[in-house]
C-alpha cells in the first residue's frame, strides 16, 4: 500500500511505545512478557493501514497481533485506529518483512498473515514480492513446524505465482478460494483495500498454506 | 460431459478398430507397437467429443495421443472427429479412467491431460473427481517419475479442490493460470466445452502439476 507522507508520522510512532515496540530486537525471544501473557503470537507483514489486524485482534481476544510495515506513514495510520481500539492485545513494528528473524525466534510466531501483498509484477521485480522463495524462508525460521501462511489478494498475477511458489518451496495448500467473497467462509476480515476492490467487483483470492 | 444416448454408437466404434483399441489389456507394455514408433504418449481422461485431443495431435506429430472417455456415445462423437482427421497418431479407448493401470505399464505415457471433468460438486462424491487422491496414484503409477497432469476447467469449485488435492497428495505445482485465455498461454487448444463456456464469459483455470 503507497500512501502520501504523513506529517508528524514518526513523532506520533514515537509517542505511543505501549502500541509501537520501536527496538524490536531487543523483544527477540521475549514476546511474551511483551504481551503478559502465553497466547499465541499471529503476526501481517503489511499490515497496511491495520483494519484487519485491529478486526481480528477485537475478534480473538486470545491471540496476540503483530502488525508489520515498513511505511511510516501507513504504520501512523494503522496506530490511529489501535489506539481507537485501546485493545491489549496488538503491538505494531516498524520493519522490514525480509529481517523478521531479528525480532523473533523459531516457533514464536504462530501464523503468519499476507494480505493484498504489492504484486511487483515486474519479472525483475520478483524477488520484492512478499511470497518469493527468500521471503517464504524468512518466515519459516519464526514459525514453528508446520506453521502455516494465511495469504489473501484480489490481483491474479501475484496470486498465481504465489500457489506456485509456495507450492515449489515445499509448502503444502491446504485451502484455496478463488472467490472469497463467495465462499462459506465466515471468519473473513476485511482489510480496507479489500472492501474497496471488491465493491468494484473484484474478486479475492485465498490461501492457507503450511510448511 | 453427459449426452444422449447415440443410436448405433457401439457397433460405429467397433467398426474402427484402427482408432478405437476394444481390449486396450492386451496392449499393456506394447504402446509403441500398437502406434509403431517410439514417440511420447500423452493421453486424456475424459477426452469427450475428441476436439482438444484431434486438436493436440494435429499441431504435434511427434506425439502419440490417447483419448479415454467412459461413456460411449461422447466417444463415437470423438472417433467422427478423428476419422475426419486421419490422423496416424491417436487412439480411442473406451474404459475408466480408474482402471488406466490395467492399460499401461509404469512409464509408458508421458503426460497426462484432464479437461473440464465432471465437477461432482457434492462432498459425498468427492471420490469420484478425477483429481481425487485415488486417481492421482493410478496416475502416477503410469506416468514416470516427476510426471505431469495438465488440468483445465471453468469450475471453480473444482479447481479450488483440486490445488489442494494435488499439493496434499506431494505434487508441486509447476504453473497455475486462474484466467487462461486472458494470459499470454499461445498453445492452448480449446475442447467443445471450453469455447462455449468462455464465450458466455466463463474464466478458465489451468494447472501444470508434476509428481
Amino acid at each position: 500500500m503507497r500512501v502520501r507522507r504523513r506529517k508528524g508520522a514518526q513523532e506520533h510512532l514515537e509517542n505511543h511505545p505501549n502500541y509501537v515496540v520501536l527496538k524490536p530486537e531487543d523483544s527477540k525471544g521475549q514476546w511474551a512478557k511483551v504481551f503478559g501473557n502465553n497466547n499465541p503470537i499471529h503476526v501481517e507483514v503489511g499490515s497496511g493501514k491495520g483494519r484487519f489486524i485491529t478486526g481480528m485482534a477485537e475478534k480473538n481476544p486470545n491471540i496476540n497481533y503483530i502488525g508489520i510495515d515498513i511505511q511510516m506513514s501507513v504504520l501512523s495510520y494503522a496506530l490511529d485506529k489501535v489506539l481507537a481500539s485501546q485493545l491489549p492485545n496488538i503491538k505494531l513494528l516498524w520493519v522490514d518483512g525480509s529481517e523478521l528473524t531479528n525480532y523473533f525466534e523459531k516457533g514464536e510466531i504462530s501464523l503468519l498473515y499476507l494480505n493484498f501483498s504489492d504484486p511487483w509484477p515486474k519479472t525483475r521485480h520478483e524477488k520484492r514480492r512478499l511470497t518469493y522463495k527468500s521471503f517464504l524462508k524468512t518466515y519459516e525460521m519464526i514459525l514453528p513446524e508446520h506453521g502455516e501462511i494465511h495469504f489473501k489478494t484480489d490481483n491474479r498475477g501475484l496470486f498465481e505465482y504465489s500457489l506456485a511458489s509456495f507450492s515449489q518451496y515445499g509448502m503444502t495448500l491446504k485451502q484455496v478460494w478463488l472467490d472469497l467473497h463467495a465462499s462459506d467462509y465466515e471468519q473473513n476480515v476485511m482489510t480496507e483495500y479489500e472492501e474497496k476492490f471488491s465493491n468494484k467487483g473484484q474478486v479475492i483470492y485465498r490461501v492457507e498454506a503450511q510448511f
